[in-house]
C-alpha cells in the first residue's frame, strides 16, 4: 500500500538540490494564467537568476506569457531537465510558484541583472537589447522538490536562498 | 524592429512537427490551478496517446497535480525537450491547452490505454497497478507551436489529429 503522505520532512540535503537545480537551469516551463480563457497555460521559456538567487526570466512582450504576466503575476515554474537516459520521472525537479514583477530599464539593477544574463545565456546577446524585451523578476511564494518516487519536499522561499 | 504579429498561418509542415512532438514525447510539464492558491503550478507528469492519438498521463491521486485536475479539470502541457547543445529556444516545442478527464479501471479503453503505455513506459509496470494510479485523458481544446524564435503558429485540436 503507497504512502498516504508522500511529503518528507524538508532538511539540508533537500535545499542544496533545490538550490543546484535552479542554479543549473537555463530554461524552464512557466506556467501562468490566460487572460483570455482564465485557464492556465504552460510555456517555455530563458531562466536565470539574481544575484541573490532569485529566478529571472528575460521575455519579449510578443509572447502570449508576457501579456498574461502583465495581466496576472501568480506563475509557476519548472525546472531539472531529465537526461537522455533513465526513466525521466526518477530524474529531480523543483516547481517553484512564483509572483512576477517586470523589471523596467532605468531600474538601478538593470545593467547587473543584463550582465549576469548575458554570462549566463552567451546567445542572448542578439536579442536582450531589443525594444519588446524586458527582465522579469519571479520571486519565489513556495516550490515542491520531487527528488524521484517517494522523494517529495515542501519548500519555503528561505529554503531557496542558498543559490546565487 | 521586431514584427508585431509573430504568428504564422497554420501550415502541413506545423502540423507535421506538432504530431511528431506528441508521439516523442515520453514525459511532459504540465500546468494545473492549485485548489488552495487558484494560481498555477507547473510539475512534471509521464505523457503518452491513446490510440487517436490524444495526449493521456497516469498519475497518483497523492500527487497534487491530480488532486488539482479532480478539482478543475483545465490543464496545459509542454513537450519538445532540447537536446544537450544548441540554444534551447531555439528547439521546436508545443503547448497544449487541455481538459482532463479521468480514466475509471473498469471503462471500456482502459486495458487498450494500459497495454499502449507500458510500450510507450516500459517502466511502470512497477507502479501502473497500484490502487492510487489512474489514467488521465488530455483532450486538447488549442495548442501553440514554438518552432523556434519568429516561427510560431496557433493550432486546433483537428490539427493534432495526424498523430498516433
Amino acid at each position: 500500500m503507497p504512502n498516504p503522505n508522500p511529503i518528507r520532512p524538508t532538511d539540508d540535503e533537500a535545499r542544496t538540490l533545490a538550490c543546484a537545480l535552479i542554479d543549473q537551469a537555463r530554461f524552464a516551463a512557466l506556467a501562468v494564467i490566460s487572460p483570455e480563457t482564465q485557464a492556465p497555460t504552460v510555456t517555455r521559456i530563458g531562466f536565470g537568476t539574481d544575484a541573490q538567487g532569485t529566478p529571472v526570466t528575460l521575455v519579449s512582450s510578443l509572447s502570449a506569457h508576457t501579456q498574461a504576466l502583465q495581466a496576472n503575476p501568480a506563475c509557476s515554474l519548472l525546472v531539472g531537465e531529465p537526461g537522455e537516459k533513465g526513466d525521466p520521472l526518477t530524474h529531480p525537479r523543483l516547481t517553484i510558484d512564483a509572483e512576477a514583477s517586470f523589471i523596467a530599464r532605468d531600474a538601478p539593477d538593470h545593467a547587473a541583472l543584463r550582465a549576469r544574463w548575458l554570462a549566463q545565456h552567451p546567445k542572448a546577446k542578439l536579442y536582450v537589447d531589443f525594444a519588446d524585451f524586458a527582465f522579469v523578476r519571479l520571486a519565489p511564494r513556495a516550490a515542491f522538490l520531487n527528488g524521484g518516487f517517494g522523494k517529495a519536499y515542501r519548500l519555503a522561499p528561505d529554503d531557496l536562498a542558498g543559490g546565487a
